[in-house]
């Protein structure tokens, strides 16, 4: 077949630029443009690119002249890798202008026609697509916050399986969430920076959404609750987050570690591209999973959970590390533009 | 006043470094022997020792000569720096010989008879010292876990005032805490490790013995349920922790905030030397504590707590900070040792 | 006496702080103003700034309200900390209004009427005051760049005992030489990077003017060929330097040792406050001088020398290491206005 | 073909990890064995082993049953990862016992008839092996120190085209250098340590073995001369190195340029399966290369050049880059073997 050609919004920035490693190559799509803010446009894009993977740049990218984040547009599917500052109004145009926007920027999460999807945890939120486009001819569809994915994915299965009560999350996150040049290196050599603007308040709400029940094209969210601490740390990818969780009745930890190990989902049984072989890894080293050791599982699509153990408070208590550039944000919104392919929505 | 000559047993480890670091110019006391493990025995201390800290090694003890770690020795209070690996028999020794023994090792920490002591939370505690000494000539007195002593400092004017019922707690500890060589630099750049053995179950117990009462020569452990989670970080020094607590009635954050920032306690009516002017000191930034930037308040002595606020599943979150070599380790024992002094057990 | 009123340029940078630091207590000076950009003006200092150091903003100055950077300014010495970016025409309007200059900044450094000062090595070249008064009422006087410094330093006497011939230096310096946000974290955490703009440049020709000799009220540079490939590494303070060096004729490595070590001039006979007992600090050990360890020898102030051995290619090899933004900056220039009053051009 | 059988000794630590990775699938080998010290000896590798590398152990070898280090071993060649302090005697006995011993160690590297070999620099030193073979049945491959073989690299077109007289380089080498656990992490945050023991008097002496020229089975070495300073810093992997040349004859800075662009050598031409298609990449940015980002060129068989500038004392100063644990020890050994199969010494 031939490839669904498609656009990436932000394509200069660490997320666009994990964008175009993981569509090189890829065998449903391939890259008809890039854009990105005034500064970029008009030029070669390995030219206005301050490239930071450890890989060069795809060659069917370098010579690519960057275009304005504007309709119209060559493509069968948006990429949107755009900084919060300026997504929301760019993303509207693209999405009244007809277009199917994967956006990784948080201003439309939250909205209540737009499906806020991690695959493997509620596709049918898809379906809001439906009433979303009772208001616009396109349609926005959303990728959780780097540290919610992972938390997310990790609680799935216990919340089908037992039901989640309350939950208490303390990250550790990757400079790469900030962007760049995002924390300046004085600021966290030999340091921690107890605090990232807005982040506490997304984990805080942004699972109820995802894994609430879609009924009559609105999400009745979840009724669990969630609390969170954010810590900034100095690694380059990778947020690990500690988690204690409570349930409705209490299993057993063999119960937990077994819904979480044989948890698959629709991605999978669709055989998405690029859809891990299995969403978690649990590890059992008494000392895993580590952020430079476990964030490739899975080329960076798998959540890694270890250390699961009685909580004196509440149930139990564990660990969850994921890639926070790949499925935390890059390879999220590539995963939902593959979910929207398998299910007909292109 | 003539001082009293104190010796230091594990002299040429890390806590050992500080404590020579803090005892120089001691007002009170004087270093009359340093004690070491069998291959630093007969050196000079400058020759025995592999010098971490950022100031020269005192002149001092630059050409002391190292004795074993065995009675007797010239001295009226023995510090023991030493690893747990050989602790307990030797303070046992020292014990047993009559010494009084102000410990950083965990060996007897737990032990019935031997108090385990913050200064400003349970100073009364001391009196097992009475009890310890049914049994031999003279006592070890114990100081707690590095991470124990700053969740504990803070949350001890919260249960005196509103009475504690569960805490949750993440740490994010530093590199020093695991002593020298300690961590190797591969498995923490660009790293964390989550992961310290026995420290979890150190930080659940070790509160609850010390906010406990002191009920017919012996503690009656505190009714509060603790669950922690500890992680290694890539810093130098300082020990952050975000922590969850549930009161018995629910105090208002501002009465939280107030009975912090005011709480002051015997060290300091008693005026001793290394008590910091604020055992907590509250921060109102939104980003701090900060590791490299708060670990040396009140002289390393002082617990740093900020960003106290709701918390969606217990009643309220903040972080603690504190120094773990200085008030978590050398600091604590030499607080100890004041203590013992003013109040006459010497 | 009472103290002479300085005000500061910059003062909200990184070495602003740092004078700050350094000029709290001072003996002989008094802070009378404070001055940045635009956007602090009219703001308290302490609102004003993004403090980095580990220690509290000094009591005196967090009140006093940002000024602009232009005269007429209360103060017998202006202190510029200001980036090279707007230093050079701000500092030529205070010179030109009858004001001395003690400036930090590269704009002037090379003017040749302008004295490029380290107190220990080049006193005597602040008599270009007296022509640069021929142009102008004030004066500007230079501090070399944060590595020139510590090389320079360690060459002086060597060049006086036995004459340079050539230098061949490789730097790996700290992340605070960059100022604040300066190096993105990104790019740094497990990384060096081998580049800093107009570095290498600055290495090879500040040392020649401060090594050279005043005749007729110009500088002539010294005959010394200079080669500097320079590096940012993951430190926060502390530039270290790798230099091998060629003689006129070659003395004995003792010799050159010997030279160091006993290397003392005009500030330590003057008894200037901010004078170290000791320019330069010779280490035997194999592996100093460390950024971590040495940076702060003699109040950061010393320059720390070690490794002094034999070159294959030139005659010597020795690293130096010293503090970048107190000798190296802010200290400089500090010391620079002490020896300006002890000369009595004040 | 059916594939060789080679063994590896020191297979558990950091560069038998490497070679482990970089045999697994490797066209003309397969893995016949691990060795390693006696703590390891019986247990299977996946048990034995601290593995260091974020890829999983490959399954071929996770079950091996580690062997000691001893003859008899079925296989062709034998690869010593083994660690300086043992590797002499252990090597010694295999090559008696006939076998072709590819070595990482430094014991065997300046031995009169053992070649110290890097494939694109002196193939035809492997000749050595018959003298080798007139005392013992078997013989020992040397691979160069891990920051000897870039800079080599770097010098061979050089050398050949222009004739090279002095070298000087400063290293800032890599954490994995030092094996693991290796550099305590207390040492090397916020750090550099100006010293590795030994390193720089290889630097300074394998380059003139391995640029030589053999004559009458003995290599004659070149006459050139080199100084090394050497530092360690806080990467994971990647040796970084600062040189400044003199030639015979001073070339033009593009040809400089254009031999290291052109180069290619033997194990290009025999397309040996590890040679990378480049063993030397310029680079042409101002500032790269850097460890991070240029490690893993030609899949860490790369080294990596940049900055080819003027010297003020020599004649041209440039960077090299290269991956210490793969070209610079695990895959310089395996490309050491490829060669003896390409050139019919097995």
């Amino acid at each position: 077949m031939s490839k669904f050609p498609v656009a990436i919004l932000g394509a200069t920035g660490l997320v666009g630029q994990r964008l175009i490693q993981l569509l090189a190559g890829h065998p449903w799509f391939e890259i008809s443009a890039l854009a990105a803010s005034d500064n970029s446009v008009g030029k070669k894009y390995a030219d206005a690119v301050n490239w930071h993977l450890p890989i060069a740049i795809p060659d069917l990218v370098r010579a690519m002249i960057v275009k304005p984040c504007e309709p119209p547009m060559d493509a069968a599917i948006i990429f949107s890798a755009l900084p919060s500052d300026v997504a929301g109004p760019i993303e509207d145009d693209f999405a009244n202008a007809g277009y199917l926007v994967s956006s990784n920027a948080s201003n439309h999460r939250m909205d209540a026609d737009v499906p806020l999807v991690i695959p493997e945890v509620n596709p049918g939120h898809l379906d809001l697509i439906h009433a979303q486009r009772a208001r616009r001819k396109g349609a926005i569809i959303c990728n959780p916050n780097c540290s919610t994915i992972h938390i997310t994915l990790a609680l799935k299965p216990l919340d089908d399986a037992f039901g989640l009560r309350r939950v208490i999350v303390a990250t550790m996150q990757a400079l790469s969430g900030a962007g760049y040049p995002g924390v300046a290196s004085l600021d966290v050599l030999d340091n921690v920076i107890p605090y990232i603007g807005g982040e506490e308040k997304k984990l805080e709400s942004e699972p109820l959404k995802i894994l609430g029940t879609l009924e009559n094209a609105r999400v009745a969210n979840a009724n669990i609750r969630i609390s969170a601490a954010c810590n900034r740390v100095a690694t380059q990818d990778g947020h690990l987050e500690a988690a204690s969780v409570e349930f409705l009745t209490k299993p057993t930890l063999d119960q937990v570690r077994t819904a979480m190990i044989q948890f698959t989902s629709e991605p999978q049984a669709l055989n998405l591209p690029t859809a891990p072989a299995r969403p978690i890894v649990v590890r059992d080293e008494p000392d895993r999973p580590q952020p430079r050791l476990d964030r490739d599982e899975g080329n960076g699509m798998s959540s890694v959970v270890g250390r699961i153990r009685e909580c004196n408070v509440l149930d139990y208590k564990f660990l969850v590390l994921g890639h926070n550039t790949i499925r935390g944000a890059a390879g999220g919104t590539l995963l939902n533009a593959e979910l929207l392919v398998a299910k007909k929505y292109i």
